[in-house]
């Protein structure tokens, strides 16, 4: 039984890209303080913060950035804490937060993911990014996140006669989505001619069909729903917090065409929200391959097993089609700086549900989920998130 | 208000010390299996899973390893999350998984630490480590923390004339305690002439006044008070749970001879378990140099400040003496796996609540304290906790 009631009051982002002036500390700084600034708050308030953020150490020589965080935000001595749980740190450090206030230990705190990949050589990002693997059993070998990937995309066309055109339809839909979003690293609509021709990675995905390498920070303030009115025209209740782990490798996985860390988190999180897949208006959906949106929207229950790829390439997860998917253009179009991508997620829905998503407004949207996936899909959080008026 | 009581009902660690035939993995797994044991629990009871671990993507090429624990564990797919705040991150893990407990969202958690450090060159544990402090102002200088503690020891001296022999005798207590302690990396009882005489590393500290690099693991699992004594003969409660933090660098502190995060997470422990530090029967503290002792036994207010070394001198930290510290030996003795270390602090303490401390048992020890530092102080955790049978 959940405690206390949570609600987002505050939301933030940096704008996602390569951004070649600007360090981790810059970056989760400015995130923070639109957070704090959108909340109507100035620092007194806050009395703890989280940060999801993945591999600091191998890509900027630095660890312990929690402490970073709470000092370069002039937030000393509140405690901070840093989370890791690869590509899903952002969304299981919103776990915490929640977890923080649910608890009654904590009234106000700030959650913010950050991650700054572009100061090293993109052989040391594969290397960092592998380590959301298994070490042993995938990364010394040579397994890369592409090839594990792909693996799943081969199958899935194996088993559910999955095209290479529909899932470069994923990315069609979410650069459109994105060319909306100024806070995207790509805002240039594509056809599925682009992702066709573009170069191939790890058959059958190609470039087109991988996010990018991003850098970039976003940040959440969280409060008891009681008093969360007093600070938000719109409070965002946080009406279910869930997660899931999986083998860390995927050779000991029953399916290679479903994560059951998504399953099993997704069907926590209805639980505890009392909805069903069919009452979420708006979703963010990990897709940090074209595949990874298929298999996303099939182990969400938005639509048939199998039946992703159509889905796709049919128009139904469009914008202000039957489910809106990665309105913010998902990691493919907005960028994947990987500690920062569940909060962003859960900063899009925000946007969404106080009807602030300019230009890619789902129409009344009133209950949104993010879907945060760590590694191949060891670890799943979701959350699902309802307007508050 | 926290909404919800917890207690610890079960407890397991390796044996600390250089581990040339484990890895990582098999470590979490001993100490989480000793744990669950020790509670008289078989796994299915167990629903979230929190670990500290510091510095695992430098140190063995692994990130994600709170899935990799629940994988290990065969505990999947229950959440997992991984915490890290340096040398920290097992206390830090420690009150997350308080939290967690307190909220209402999980009732029965196991909290590990583990750290896997000798299996890379010595300058690569010192870079991993370097990591702790400000990359940009410390690490990349070339500032390791022999040097950033031994300006602190420097300080001390000036202010408080404390000397290199008083010190010294943090590290003699420290080897006696864990010549009683099976689980120490260090069994040996030491003279002063022993640290005084050994290697300089950063002057006046020399490598007697260091704590090891080291490999292991500890755990612990929590439950709601209420239901705790069907699962332990001895609950330990956690009246509190405290953290705090300062600057990342040394240099922006008004004081190298304070630790203003434990006198602050220090001060909020005692108000929420509402005890004076002179109730404390016996406390683990976070020794990584000697000169670490000294000022943490300052600051938690066992001694009046300034009279850390000469109390040390004195005897009165000796097992049974005014108060018992780092009876365990500490991390000078009994080894300092980084992400274990807070957890392990933790399990000490239990043994001796629950009267099990076999050689080195405070008489009548009803109330415990750990201290646990990241960094040169820019984070630190403190836990109370009290015999609740």
């Amino acid at each position: 039984m959940l405690m206390r009631k949570v609600a987002i009051v505050g939301v933030g982002m940096t704008k996602f890209g390569e951004d070649w002036k600007r360090g981790f500390r810059d970056l989760i700084l400015e995130a923070g303080k639109k957070a704090l600034e959108d909340s109507n708050l100035h620092g007194a308030e806050i009395d703890g913060l989280f940060c999801g953020t993945m591999a600091p150490g191998p890509l900027i020589g630095q660890e312990h950035a929690g402490a970073l965080l709470a000092d370069w935000m002039g937030l000393n001595p509140i405690p901070s804490v840093r989370v890791e749980a690869a590509c899903a740190s952002g969304g299981v450090a919103l776990r915490q937060g929640f977890m923080a206030i649910a608890s009654g230990l904590h009234d106000c705190v700030v959650v913010g993911g950050v991650e700054k990949m572009t100061d090293v050589s993109g052989a040391d990002v594969i290397s960092a990014l592998g380590g959301a693997g298994d070490q042993e059993w995938e990364l010394f070998p040579g397994a890369t996140f592409p090839a594990i990937y792909a693996l799943a995309a081969r199958r899935h066309m194996l088993e559910y006669g999955t095209t290479e055109e529909q899932m470069a339809s994923v990315a069609v839909k979410n650069h459109l989505n994105g060319s909306h979003n100024k806070y995207a690293q790509f805002q240039n609509p594509i056809t599925i001619d682009t992702v066709m021709k573009s170069k191939m990675v790890a058959s059958p995905l190609k470039v087109f069909d991988c996010s990018p390498v991003t850098d970039g920070a976003a940040a959440l303030v969280l409060m008891p729903l009681e008093k969360a009115k007093s600070h938000a025209e719109i409070p965002v209740e946080i009406v279910a917090s869930a997660q899931a782990s999986d083998t860390l490798a995927l050779h000991d996985r029953k399916s290679l065409t479903e994560l059951n860390a998504t399953k099993v988190a997704a069907k926590k999180a209805y639980e505890m929200a009392k909805v069903r897949p069919s009452d979420i208006d708006v979703a963010e959906v990990h897709d940090c391959f074209t595949i990874a949106e298929v298999m996303a929207i099939e182990d969400l229950g938005f639509v048939k097993k199998g039946m992703g790829g159509k889905a796709s390439a049919d128009g139904k997860t469009a914008l202000n089609a039957d489910i809106s998917i990665n309105t913010s253009g998902g990691l493919k179009a907005c960028g994947h700086p990987v500690g920062a991508t569940g909060i962003k997620q859960a900063v899009e829905i925000s946007w969404q549900l106080r009807g602030q998503a300019n230009g890619r407004q789902v129409e009344n949207a009133e209950i949104g989920l993010t879907h945060n996936v760590g590694g191949s899909g060891a670890t799943c959080a979701v959350h699902i998130l309802k307007r508050a008026d």
